[in-house]
């Protein structure tokens, strides 16, 4: 029983409802011991790579055995199914809609399940509110024991959606995209530090948009105050900042711009 | 003592202040085994009725002897009382000013007591932060095991606010209204599913501010990509939706506006 | 064990990311029985003061023993120290940058150390993120029992910003100035009670800015609905505000603008 008890909550259900609240309540009624932590519910509504990516940048954090709920969930009360999955040594309880895309492309899957044990659910399952209905009750039952084969059949054919890599162009350049924007306007980029190292020996530089970064930094303050620069952030992707600002405001950032590295000369 | 150890927060506190980590830290120093869950907090500022609407929504969901603090309260430091009410299997420590008038028409009321034994506020008691000084005490006495008839006589006169109900127009529609426009932008009427059996047998027609929205659909993706539909929501009423889109901010529309059932033909 | 249990989390990471999530974890993985409290995620970015009087207006209301981690820390990564002190009976987690100013100057402090025991930091240490790899993982040894010597050396520089306080003017008035503003549109003053105490004996007349808000009011409702007010706030400033409305957004006042208070005739 306390090998389950830490259950994570990440949805796009924003903080001016209740539902996440409602969520934990059902959660607490079926396993008055767990232990719950919010990781993010925030994600810009139904965008369900944004959810993913997220999802991945956390649960390695977590020990071993929590169980993360994750509902960003447009098809809900469609035909799209529940799962149940094990990846490395996390668990994870959500919508089959590719939400576990950057998880299952950075882990080992042990096991997808189906989730049709609808003696699970909180009845009667309502057509919008899965969240309440469906995935907490199956996270409060996993955290107080009920075996992980109970849930359903183990499937094969789970969602996994594109997810956008850098590549080289013939002259030579590595292009990647932003892939995030975070709280402080820093822009978080799909380039890992490993496609850096695999891209370059030496130093490279760094343009977004066709603007220069200059190299990259081993810390925000070498930029100097206002110095907008490059890092290799904490979830190990290359970061374009603004120290003490707010790059993607100052510089009108979006999601999907172009970065574009070249080696040193 | 595990009986009462699950206490919910409910304010229009907002999320940029430490007022609702500052209760936390009241209730934890009074009992340090309390499961503290966040409802929501992002009520518009002084919105009772809104208030109350949310918190029935939520508050089935928890499990028997669940305390419930909800802090709506522009009266505070003022002559309205503070109330601690049993409703069905559920507590309540409040503000007497209608924030429980939901929870009351649909639940039955045990007992409702003013809470007068000061021995049980933190002293000096604060003429702008009841929620720290009088409902997180004693939130914290009473999950630690004080009687409930300690904290102060029981009254019959808590103020109940009037509750939008739906009424039939000589023409034979139904009207309601939206109630609750939650973060995706459907919009939350007052029509409950009973409303809508009672009204017809068969199928209905929706309109919004006179725009119709066809029939009820099962669920969101009935209506396709960025089409507008009606359905029953979670919560047991009426919602109009934009699937994947946002009805209130596409069609502009606030609480307060006009819904209108007719049956169908 | 229990001793040390309850975690306090501030920072200016908002809500729109899992990075507080991710901290939770860390300290869940190492502490699996911490009890965790946001005291609040919305500190202007960078912006070190303000986050250092929100701390001070939430520490003194929790158990001893608790541990605060607060991360507001625009030199992450640079040569800024992080340091563990004990102020009173409360413990922080800190980068030493000013963050613990109001602490330090409303407590008595008892031992600031800085950390230099790497061997409780999460290995590798990124770059951007000290608050999972050195400020989490510190409080999680910290909750679970490592001694307090252990973490580094004794200093007695810690930095310290200057705090903005009142002062008089040569016509015998008091001056000082809006110093934060709430959600409800409240505006804390630098003023403290005792402050005016010292000035009059009798009563005081307030100007913002220049504009009057009349003698001090009792609570909120005496100013009746939609007046502006002066009251004695629940952190014992100065607090200026309108019933029911947003002070700040009505008459546009923003942090630093200036206070007046004049003796009573």
């Amino acid at each position: 029983m306390p090998r389950h008890s830490i259950i994570t909550l990440l949805t796009d259900f924003g903080y001016q409802d209740p539902f996440v609240g409602i969520m934990k309540g059902v959660i607490l009624g079926l396993c008055p011991n767990a232990v719950l932590v919010d990781l993010c519910h925030d994600i810009t509504a139904y965008e369900v790579l944004a959810g993913s990516f997220l999802l991945q940048s956390a649960v390695r954090f977590f020990p071993p055995g929590t169980i993360h709920v994750a509902v960003v969930d447009p098809g809900v009360g469609g035909p799209r199914r529940p799962i149940l999955s094990q990846i490395d040594d996390q668990f994870f309880v959500t919508p089959d809609n590719g939400l576990l895309s950057y998880p299952m492309a950075h882990g080992t899957i042990q096991v997808v399940r189906a989730i049709t044990a609808q003696q699970y659910f909180l009845q009667p399952v309502s057509a919008s509110f899965h969240g309440r209905d469906v995935f907490a009750p199956v996270a409060g039952h996993l955290a107080r024991g009920v075996p992980f084969e109970r849930f359903g059949p183990e499937i094969t054919d789970a969602v996994r959606l594109p997810i956008p890599r850098p590549h080289l162009d013939a002259a030579g350049s590595l292009f990647g995209q932003v892939l995030r924007i975070d709280h402080f306007g820093n822009c978080i980029t799909n380039i890992a530090r490993e496609d850096i190292e695999a891209f370059a020996a030496g130093g490279v530089r760094v343009q977004l948009n066709d603007r220069s970064l200059g190299g990259i930094v081993q810390f925000f303050g070498e930029a100097g105050r206002g110095g907008c620069g490059a890092i290799i952030g904490s979830a190990g992707y290359l970061e374009l900042f603004a120290h003490r600002g707010n790059l993607a405001r100052q510089w009108g950032i979006a999601t999907g711009d172009t970065v574009r590295l070249e080696r040193e000369a």
